[in-house]
């Protein structure tokens, strides 16, 4: 029939039977005339397990032997795998990122695919081979091994689809595919049955991480339509891709993200430049900034209030606490009982009531709003972290009402 | 000073802290001015693991796939190895076996190295790094992972050392070195000072596994110094080479192999090629035979009696059982009870007493001996498995009691 390229996250291959489990979707696949490239990560927690070995004896080791020891992580379910599709009795091969044409930067820890050469891909798949590749690694022009980075087996599997032009990536993981809101949470939470490139962008970076950021960018800049679903119950999952007009919704999710801390500058000078001063300087040491909300005080003050990710508190408080008093502002305060809770949907671009119909959610179910941002498909409000379970909830009875879906 | 090539068993690298050890002995020998090359096996039990994983999966998996799986053994232990000298503060780089240019020949699971190409350890060392190796692996030449077998990783340490001219290969284990018995087992027993290449071959065969085989074969081959050692005490270890003239030893050790069974094949017709056709039989199904005694029988019939492996038994009897009627012989008899101790050195050639010195201890010992066997260096008796550890005490004594050393 075609190309797929299937790739399977840790927990689905974590032991024996799920690695079995594994070995029977490829070869179902394989079976119906497929050529299938499979991708997997690490066996369940062998890469938290090995780091712990790491750091038991150097917890400052240099990055380059921790990828040295983490790629042995993906070999090995790589090898089971293919042991087990072998015991199925099918040909297979498996290979290592190197193996498989991985070509990185030298960014240990971090790599970026410069160029994948997949002539051994080929060679195998013409050999009618089931072609097991390790995710999440590659080797630098030293021929030393990198890693891409947590999450890196999703671009793995992107770049081999993108470069192969395979006709579907199938990303398995131990969800049934992308929700309306956290399924687990939100008892009206449904399954999209397509989603757009944008709108899974949006739902990752709000917290509802099913697929990992890099791998979508690449999926949307190649064109590589992806689906994600359930490597246990198989069902029909969510598909990926450019244009999604068999929905027409107004939003497809409810996310919820309560990692997030609000620090507010109080009394700055209203001179020009200062903000951006302030934003510089959390930037040099890598922390991101989110909603920001400048609203004017009294006296030619105004006050300057951003959320960063809890990580990054810390960090925040170390440089902001004596650079207050330098700006000649007032004071800073700072909170982290806060949680970002947010819409997404390609739809709301067209439909201007949409922000209304979340206010009112709120509203309706007395929660207080305290910063609000938008893009063109997002919409995310700032409220108290104790709230936040009520208002993912209110907020998605309001749009997911089966009467409503579709207005 | 020199190049040193040093090699770390399993168990010398089994835990964080031993690791530790280890980085300490090799940071130690560059400190002293010296390049160090160190060849690491994988920790304590995770080969073992590996395959117990891969037999839960599938015990009949390709060899292919296990030297996948078992190579990522060796890439845990070299990184680790590599993170314990970064801590000490010294510069380090650990490669794999196919970037330190092992090319092997494609036998999966007992590969042989074809060529060594270290121009990358040459690089490393010229930039003034502690090279850390993986043992046991290497690539054949479609660039698939192979192992070298178990023990391997001795014989890619004597490699490097042949091929780099190192002034000398220390093989680290958790002995001292090489008795002249099994010093657990046997009171006077005393570690040598050297041993020649050949000494150490024929010990290794009868069970006191102290270097790998073909390490040895290869080191005698190269005129590679190896020197075995002990990673935990330090003391001044064995060396193996050509020529030992310091010690005018008789003999070099004493070592007993209870893993043996004795088979008779009583009244085989005496006819020409009947005992080349029993042992061809074996050979074809890769049972070794050891020692063979033919003795004449009655009425024109001989007996024909030999030893193999233990493991070898079933086998043996599976082959011979229906033959025997075939051959026209009168029954097949075996002995699982027996034990085979011999005596080592490269002494005894020139000194034709030593055979009965050794069978006069057995005697006194009231000692009865079944089968005999010599060789130029080396000659074995089999006998009672329950008189084995009396035996080896006894021949000991009778060799190395103080004032009979050196005679």
């Amino acid at each position: 029939m075609g190309l797929i390229v299937q790739k399977f996250g840790g927990s689905s291959v974590a032991n024996a039977e799920r690695v079995m489990n594994v070995a029977d979707i490829v070869t179902s696949t394989y079976k119906e005339g497929n050529d299938v490239v499979v991708v997997v990560s690490a066996q369940g927690d062998t890469t938290d397990d090995l780091i712990a070995k790491a750091e038991e004896i150097n917890p400052g080791a240099s990055k380059r032997e921790m990828d040295m020891l983490l790629t042995a992580g993906e070999q090995i379910s790589a090898s089971l795998l293919a042991m087990a599709i072998e015991k199925l009795g099918y040909p297979v091969v498996s290979l290592l990122g190197w193996q498989a044409g991985f070509l990185t930067s030298s960014a240990y820890s971090s790599a970026r695919i410069k160029t994948l050469r997949p002539e051994r891909i080929r060679k195998e798949l013409d050999k009618k081979h089931i072609v097991v590749v390790t995710g999440f690694q590659g080797v630098n022009r030293y021929n030393d091994m990198t890693t891409l980075g947590r999450g890196g087996s999703d671009t793995s599997a992107v770049a081999i689809a993108a470069v192969m032009r395979a006709d579907r990536c199938q990303i398995f993981t131990d969800v049934e595919g992308v929700y309306t809101a956290d399924p687990r949470k939100v008892p009206g939470a449904r399954k999209l049955d397509a989603i757009t490139y944008d709108e899974m962008l949006e739902l990752a970076t709000l917290g509802a991480q099913v697929l990992n950021n890099r791998s979508v960018e690449m999926a949307k800049k190649y064109g590589v339509e992806l689906e994600v679903i359930s490597s246990l119950t198989r069902a029909k999952g969510t598909i990926v891709k450019e244009d999604c007009k068999m929905e027409k919704m107004l939003i497809s999710g409810v996310a919820k993200d309560d990692k997030v801390a609000r620090f507010s500058i109080i009394g700055v000078p209203d001179r020009p430049g200062l903000a951006f001063k302030i934003f510089s300087k959390l930037g040099a040491k890598n922390v991101n900034v989110d909603i920001i909300l400048q609203s004017i005080g009294r006296n030619g003050t105004k006050d300057i209030s951003f959320t960063v990710a809890k990580e990054h508190m810390q960090t925040t408080l170390d440089i902001l606490t004596p650079y207050v008093e330098q700006l000649g502002a007032t004071s800073l305060v700072y909170d982290d009982q806060v949680a970002k809770v947010s819409i997404v949907g390609a739809g709301m671009e067209s439909h201007p009531g949409v922000a209304a119909q979340m206010f009112e959610a709120l509203f309706e179910s007395n929660i207080n709003i305290r910063m609000i941002s938008t893009s063109e498909i997002k919409i995310s409000v700032l409220i108290d972290i104790a709230d936040a379970d009520r208002a993912v909830t209110a907020i998605h009875s309001k749009f997911f009402t089966p009467d409503v879906v579709g207005q």
